[in-house]
Order: structure tokens, then C-alpha cells, then sequence
């Protein structure tokens, strides 16, 4: 993942400012619980005295908290009301983000009357991270949308796909778009393939993404326009001087919303998952005092790390001023945020 | 354990001056891979595709990665010198230590060419921290001298086991050394609990700690002489009137530097473990400059939580100061660390 999120220390902490996809996470909740009555079988489990489940991209908390406190309740209720109460497993949960995040702030917060074994794991979920056949239950929450890097052909200005003047897709030409879809696609084979080998036969994966709805323009999507507005400020500050127009050309958002019928194709093309559930689920759209916290906490150290710390205030500043004037553009189109549930199926060739 | 080492961004970082332990863990590296030809039943666990190794009281770096590489090529070796280099497993690593560790540094110094999945797990060895039948070999360097807690009594002026005026329990009244040896006894015990449920059957322990020669009175042992030295420096400096006395005798250090012969009594009354190796191993005393290092990096946040930041230089100048006015003392002492390998037998009643 190329994108990570604010530190605890940081004046505008993702673990103060993630609200927003509580949101999301209440909804998924619910599919969650049902995912784990209807489609978890524990019989093949049973000769596993323990149930492992992961978060890959859980930032800080406290999200992640509610979230596999959730699963894990689930699967001893699963076991209750089959009668199966002696046979409860222990719980094992992994807390998994890309190095960088911020690991001790995790651990200190972590809750202290959790009845699982706490673990972290730090990498990319693109590449492998457990062994073979270890997990139970993956969740991932709004964090597959984030590629593994920004598609090279979109900063090479000799290519059909150079995105100049842009730093996302969703107004660009086709080629931008095709070069943003092919990356997203190649990670997601990686990270299927990657959790094909790590998840046990007739274990289950579900994640929400922010996404895009089947058959709508990728320019008409909540969270692209959100993203187009973001490029626009960039270049704004690029007229007025402030950054250099190549900086900008030379930045590009690793972020990629996809429709269900694209995440769709993709499993299928894999072969190892099947395909259990997918939902669309309506994403309330954040209000702008709201907004300006989440986006900063998410996007702060990506525009950090390319422009320099001195345009933080200046750009988030105009970026918000900017989304509070769009606001009835934004009331016009749709946010969603992907459902799918996913089981493991037998791979021989993996 | 109630000590803890200065993290990665102090002036004393104990990742940079650990490198007094490494004397030990080159001694105990050795050992290991001696341990695992000669003890490790690789036959038991082959039905595990993945072997799994604990580092407990891991710190941040770099000591625990030479310490866990060293035994997964033991274990890769044994493999191969038996002819079985296709059943070589996967190697999931788990580097614990307390919550207030430094994991960010942890994580962010992993080797980048490991043949490991790496994990961090956060919590106290002296209670469980994995599932049951989870682990193969658990290593640990320099930590299980930490208590958990310093013994009440030792605190109580109304106890004949009061300690006044000194920190520690080498130079006290016999009631004081009995609440040391006490706590230790108890503390081993949950420790030894606790791995009992989570090492496999035939699965390996391997412990490093600084020791007492058996027979050695307490007084005359090269750590427990540093640490009485340690003590008579804050109570200079209660008698300059820098810190009140009442300070000092409400602080005692949780630590006890055991003899093998102890070890062996409580592994035995325990009962879950078979006593396959013990060693007294030399131990190099650190010179003035090392000695200066590595004690600021140990037992600078001790100090600190109790007596705050503004004592610190002067603290740790008069210390070392005394340590290298008392080098020819401390020559005519030995200084010993105790290997110690256990194996996981049948326990019906944990």
C-alpha cells in the first residue's frame, strides 16, 4: 500500500478522525454476523482448537476493535447455539497494517478485557504475510481501494496514459483510466493469490472499499469527485505558484474505487474464492467539519511526503473551502462503499 | 515485567548500546543449534506446516534478529542433514515484549531479506500471550530477571521485610532476600504455566538470564554488586538532599538474578518441563565506557518514572563514576549468565 495514515501524535490523528467510516463498519456489521451464521462451517475447523482472524490495513484502531470483537462474537454464538459450547476455540486476532503504521499506539489501545491472543503484523497485504492455511476470517476495511503504487505509464510523459494536469483518473483519458485498472486488477490477483495460500479451506473473507456502482462513469461517483477536487486544489496552488506545475504532474493519487462487476471479474479469474455475497451499501456522505478532519488524517502524509509539510495548512484549507462550496454537486451523485464476502474454496493450483 | 528499555528516538537508545548482551546471546547461540539437533523431535510436529518461534522480551532490535535467524537455520539444517529438504516448514516469528515496547522501531529494522513471517505480540510472559499448543521453540534473552513486580513487603515499613534505605536485596536482612526469592518463585511459576499451555508436546524452551553461581552468596555476584552500587548512588544522593529519602526507600528494583540450582527446584516442582541443558556461561563485565551505555539505556525509564527526568545525568554521572572507581572489585567477582533448555512434556493437569 502506498498510502498510510496519521500517526496518534499527529494534530489530526486518524484515530481521532475516523468517524466517518464507522459508518461503513456499522452496515457491514450485520452482513458479517450473517456471513458467519449462514456460511461459516465449523465442523471443518474442529480439529483447530484455536480461530484466527485478521484485520489487513487496520490502522490504529479503534475501528479495528469493534470490528473483530464483532466477528469473533459471532462465531461463539455460531457455537452457542449449536449447542457446542465446550468446544468454543481460543481466539487469535492479527492487527494488520503496512510497517509504517502506527504499532504502538495499536498495542497501547488495545482493549483490555479482549478475550483473543493480540498480534500484529506488519507488511503489505499484496504480498504474503501469514503461513499456509493459517486463517479463519480475513477483514478488510477501506483499504483495498489503495494500490500497491500509481501506475508507472501515468507519470511517463511519453506515454498515451501520462496523466498531466491530473492526479487521479476519473476525468482523465481512457488510457489513464485503463493503466489505474490494470493495477488495481494485477494487486488484487496478488493479494487473492496471497490469501488463497493463507486462508484454510471453507474460510471465509470479506471486505468493504469504497466503490463506484455498476454502469456509473467513474466521474460520476461520490468518492472520485472527492478525489477530482483534490487534483483540482493541487493545481490551483500549481497557477498561483505556490508548487510547481511538474510536482504536480509528478503526483499521482495510488487509489482505485471499483464497481462490484469489476471486483466480480477479477475473483472469478483467480479461481480460488467463491463468490458468497456481494452488496452495494449506501454510504452516508460526510459533513464538511467531518470531512475535513477524515481527509486530513487519511491524506496528510501522502502530500507531506511529495510537496513538503509547508502547504499542509494552505492546501487542506482550500481543499475544504472547496468541498463545502460543492456541496450540492456532491448531493447529486451517490456514495457507496462495497460489501463482498468471499470462501475459500480448493485451489489446486495454488 | 515491570522494566522496560528507552525506545529507538532516546539519547540512550537501547538499540544502539545492547551490545553487552550479545556476549551472551554468541555464547547461547551455540547451544541452540545444539539444542535443536540433539533435542528437537522434528518427527513430532510434522504434521505443522509451519514452525513457530517466540522471542519473549524481544526489545526492539537488532539482539532478538540474530537470536531468531540463529534458530531457523538450526532447525533448516536439521532438515537438511536428514534428507528431508522438501518438509522444510514455513517460520512464523513472534517477537513479544510489554506494550510499552518500541514495536514501530521493531518493525521498521526487520531484516528485508527474512525467510519468516514476521509478528509482534504485546502483553507480559508472565501471562498467556498465545494459544494452547501454538509454539515450538520460545527463546528469551536477558528478561526473565525482570519481576513482574517488586515484592510488597518490601515497600512496607510495617513488614520485617521493609528494605529502608537500600533498593535492592543482595546487601538486606534475610526477610528481604526471602520476598525477592519469593517473587521470583511465583513469577516463574506463571511463567512456566503459562508456556506450558502454549509450547506443543516435545516443543523447545530456551532461556538466557544473568545468574548467581550456585552457592555464590547473593553479595558477591557481579550483577547483584551493580545493582547494590546502583543503590548507594541514590542514597548519596538523598543525603545531599537532591532527592528525598522517603523516595528511595519506596523504590526497589524488580529484579532477581537467580542461581541454577533455583531454576532447576521450580522447573521441577512445576512439573511440565524436562531440564534437558543447563550452563553456567561466562559473561564478559562490560567496560567503564559499555557499562555507561548500557545500564542508561536499561534503567533510564526506571529511574525517571519515579524520581523524574531531572535527576537523570546526575544519577547515571555519579553511577558511573562509582562503577569505575570500583573496577578492581568488581574483578575479583565473577559474572555469569545461566542457559537454561527445557522441553514440553506430557502435563495432564494444565
Amino acid at each position: 500500500m502506498a498510502t498510510r495514515v496519521n500517526g496518534a501524535d499527529s494534530l489530526y490523528s486518524y484515530s481521532k478522525y475516523s468517524s466517518f467510516q464507522r459508518n461503513a463498519i456499522d452496515a457491514a456489521k450485520e452482513l458479517i454476523k450473517e456471513a458467519v451464521f449462514d456460511k461459516l462451517d465449523i465442523e471443518s475447523f474442529s480439529s483447530s482448537n484455536t480461530f484466527r482472524v485478521t484485520d489487513l490495513g487496520c490502522a490504529m484502531g479503534p475501528n479495528t476493535f469493534v470490528a473483530v470483537q464483532n466477528i469473533i462474537e459471532a462465531v461463539e454464538d455460531k457455537y452457542r447455539t449449536q449447542g457446542r459450547n465446550s468446544e468454543v476455540p481460543e481466539f487469535q486476532v492479527f492487527f494488520s497494517d503496512q510497517a509504517g503504521n502506527d504499532f504502538n499506539q495499536l498495542f497501547q489501545s488495545l482493549p483490555p478485557d479482549r478475550n483473543y491472543f493480540a498480534m500484529g503484523v506488519p507488511g503489505s497485504f499484496y504480498s504474503r504475510l501469514f503461513p499456509k492455511a493459517h486463517l479463519h476470517f480475513v477483514y478488510s476495511s477501506f483499504s483495498l481501494q489503495c494500490l500497491s503504487k500509481v501506475p508507472e505509464e501515468v507519470l511517463d510523459s511519453s506515454s498515451p496514459a501520462w496523466n498531466k494536469g491530473r492526479v487521479h483518473y476519473s476525468n482523465s483519458a481512457h488510457q489513464v483510466v485503463e493503466a489505474y485498472s490494470a493495477q488495481y486488477a494485477k494487486d488484487m490477483e496478488c493479494f487473492l493469490n496471497a490469501r488463497a495460500q493463507e486462508i484454510v479451506g471453507g474460510g471465509l473473507m470479506a471486505f468493504v472499499v469504497p466503490g463506484r456502482p455498476n454502469e456509473t462513469p467513474h466521474a460520476h461517483t461520490y468518492y472520485n469527485m472527492s478525489l477530482d477536487l483534490f487534483g483540482s486544489c493541487l493545481m490551483d496552488m500549481a497557477k498561483k505558484g505556490v508548487i510547481a506545475e511538474d510536482k504536480v504532474d509528478s503526483f499521482n493519487l495510488p487509489i482505485y474505487n471499483a464497481s462490484l462487476q469489476e471486483v466480480e471479474a477479477i475473483v472469478r479469474g483467480n479461481g480460488c474464492f467463491s463468490i458468497e455475497r456481494t452488496e452495494n451499501l449506501p454510504q452516508a456522505k460526510p459533513q464538511p467539519n467531518v470531512f475535513r478532519l477524515t481527509v486530513r488524517a487519511g491524506m496528510e502524509h501522502m502530500i507531506r511526503a511529495h510537496f513538503g509539510e509547508e502547504i499542509l495548512d494552505e492546501f487542506f484549507d482550500t481543499f475544504c473551502k472547496k468541498y463545502e462550496e460543492s456541496t450540492s454537486v456532491f448531493e447529486s451523485v451517490k456514495a457507496i462503499s462495497l460489501f463482498v464476502l468471499l470462501k475459500r474454496i480448493a485451489c489446486t493450483d495454488h
